[in-house]
């Protein structure tokens, strides 16, 4: 299998914001484009809780990204002028030191012994990797949904570290729906008995006898998926539709409408392929990070707290975890603290998930938005 | 414990829409008020998924009804004027045969041999006990979530024996958002190794070792209660305020923020209050209940079929679950069906579960309703 991949080594011990420290622990990135001699085009993208560093395809692993339709030559990220950098977050098991890898100090995986982990950490972790590219200002930092998050850390944890910001599907602290849900997840997973308390087999393969939580994972999963998207999308995409009969399950109270096939598809996908504690401590993560943490109690003193010349706010209406109201509050507080702001509030059915699937309207903000720098 | 609870014998066999039969069911209900001499007073109410028939306290039970607020002399539902019954659902284990109960033809418990459960059933029990209670016609028909859905089935079935109708945050069908919640739902009971395939104890106390799908149905509760309420509403409430250290939960992942908290006091109350089975079954006829089946696929037609003199229609632009949309293409095919149509839209914060909370607002349009009538 063909890898992209370049790891960036952090300082050992790398101390954590709530306490304890990594030894010996990196994170994974992929670039694209080329560094100008000036080393003033890098284009820095934080992501969401489960992608990878692969955000697009390269000739080291010609694979699509998760956003390939949206970076490459002449794409709205355009790789023949940016030099982009997607860091895969600390935390994550997509290449970064995880609760998964080995803690050198036992020889033994972290398990529930790797330290609790915040988006400042993710943030800090990312920014040793651009320093060790070399790159003392980003040109532009791009965070999505809890990447957005890690972005803010960003800027509040390293001034005069960016130039640009584009800030998609996210929000400046967690609302309590969004805790419920992430909170629901992380209990769908920790009362599987095959989480077995975080000891569930690590290596599972397809095999039915191991030690896994997949229930609870497809559960999370089909959870995030409902409030990832919008109901309104789904009633144009779904409606009412039924499964052909060969197509049912044959329990009782199987798969029956297509609704419930495609949040199926999305969970089979995914169960095996994200480290279950990974994802709890990621998850917790969202629901801790609080800018107003950094303004005495207040979002918008926070917010007046990062300095930067340019932003690109975006949200969509349809967004249920991240309403469109906190995309508002990101580009108030910007522009209060004096960064030339533009707020893009886009109706795109998607829901949340509309920054992946609305390539159309995402491209024309976000592609706009760097032409004009 | 005292109880105001009465029975009405189903006919045996007791055929049921989607095949099979009951053989020696009933249903519970209680009343308030009296039955005028004229029979024209009677007003039934159809609950929603989990609620019993005790609508109210009376002098056989003391104790609050979940509807207290607006049922008694004097109140929104005024049992000085109007006799009023409320029906526990079939396949509802507050009274009713469901499948909890004894199979005459086995001596055992139904659990998944309980047939094919359908709100169409769940009217048509309903309808056998008002016309044992002597009554032709409802003055008044008052369907609350999936009693609305009910509500309509039973006016679908039996025309000619309701006068008014009072729809109260329901749909004609269900939307593709509120079947993937319920089959989330669905699937974390399923999931469950305590649901042991619907084999469970039926009758776990508080044995902590009994076999019993705890976590399934505390999944299930909480995930009900994000969507029975809503954003706004916790905005205000709960924001990001934590729990005090003494009361945070010492296990990793455990509860920390308030609304947290606030979801599992809600799981805790329920979980074993409420047969599983019975809690699929029910959850089930939601997803497939649609009034298009009586309108040759269009909604719009089946409603039209629906013959009353007066209806109410009350909805909150806040819920999730069923959408003020859905109210009001309700309200407009009564209304062409030659009703005379009172469409209600409320901005309670509270979201679909309005009408447990905002007892101001609806009673000021059900009392006026009422009163009107």
């Amino acid at each position: 299998m063909s890898d992209a991949r370049r790891y960036a080594d952090l300082p050992s011990p790398f101390p954590m914001k709530r306490g304890g420290a990594l030894a010996g622990a990196r994170v994974a990135y992929e670039t694209w484009g080329a560094l100008a001699p000036a080393r003033d085009n890098a284009l820095l993208i934080l992501t969401g809780l489960s992608p990878s560093a692969h955000a697009a395809s390269s000739p080291d692993d010609p694979s699509p990204g998760w956003w390939e339709a949206m970076i490459g030559p002449g794409k709205a990220i355009d790789t023949d002028r940016w030099f982009v950098i997607c860091v895969n977050s600390l935390g994550s098991d997509k290449g970064s030191t995880c609760p998964a890898s080995t803690n050198p100090a036992t020889g033994e995986p972290y398990r529930l012994d790797f330290p609790e982990l915040s988006l400042e950490d993710v943030a800090n972790a990312a920014h040793v990797a651009v320093s060790q590219l070399g790159i003392d200002r980003l040109a532009c930092l791009v965070g999505c949904s809890m990447g957005g998050m890690s972005a803010l850390a960003y800027m509040l944890l390293h001034p005069g570290s960016v130039r640009a910001h584009i800030s998609v599907d996210t929000a400046p602290q967690a609302q309590p729906f969004a805790i419920a849900i992430r909170s629901l997840q992380r209990e769908a997973i920790r009362l599987d008995p095959g989480w077995a308390r975080g000891t569930y087999d690590l290596h599972p393969g397809d095999r039915a006898d191991a030690t896994y939580p997949d229930a609870g994972m497809s559960i999370a999963r089909k959870l995030g998926v409902i409030t990832y998207r919008s109901a309104m999308e789904w009633n144009g995409r779904f409606a009412r539709i039924r499964l052909d009969s060969d197509q049912r399950e044959e329990h009782p109270f199987g798969v029956e409408f297509q609704v419930e096939s495609y949040l199926q598809a999305h969970a089979e996908r995914f169960v095996r392929t994200f480290d279950p504690n990974s994802y709890l401590y990621l998850s917790r993560a969202s629901d801790w990070f609080d800018v107003a943490e950094y303004g005495h109690g207040s979002v918008r003193e926070g917010l007046r707290r990062i300095c930067i010349e340019q932003a690109l706010v975006i949200g969509v209406s349809t967004d249920i975890l991240f309403p469109l109201e906190q995309q508002e509050q990101i580009a108030e507080g910007l522009r209060e603290a004096g960064a030339d702001v533009e707020f893009v509030a886009l109706d795109s059915p998607q829901g949340h998930d509309a920054f992946l699937v609305d390539i159309e309207s995402y491209s024309r903000a976000i592609g706009g938005f760097l032409g004009r720098l």
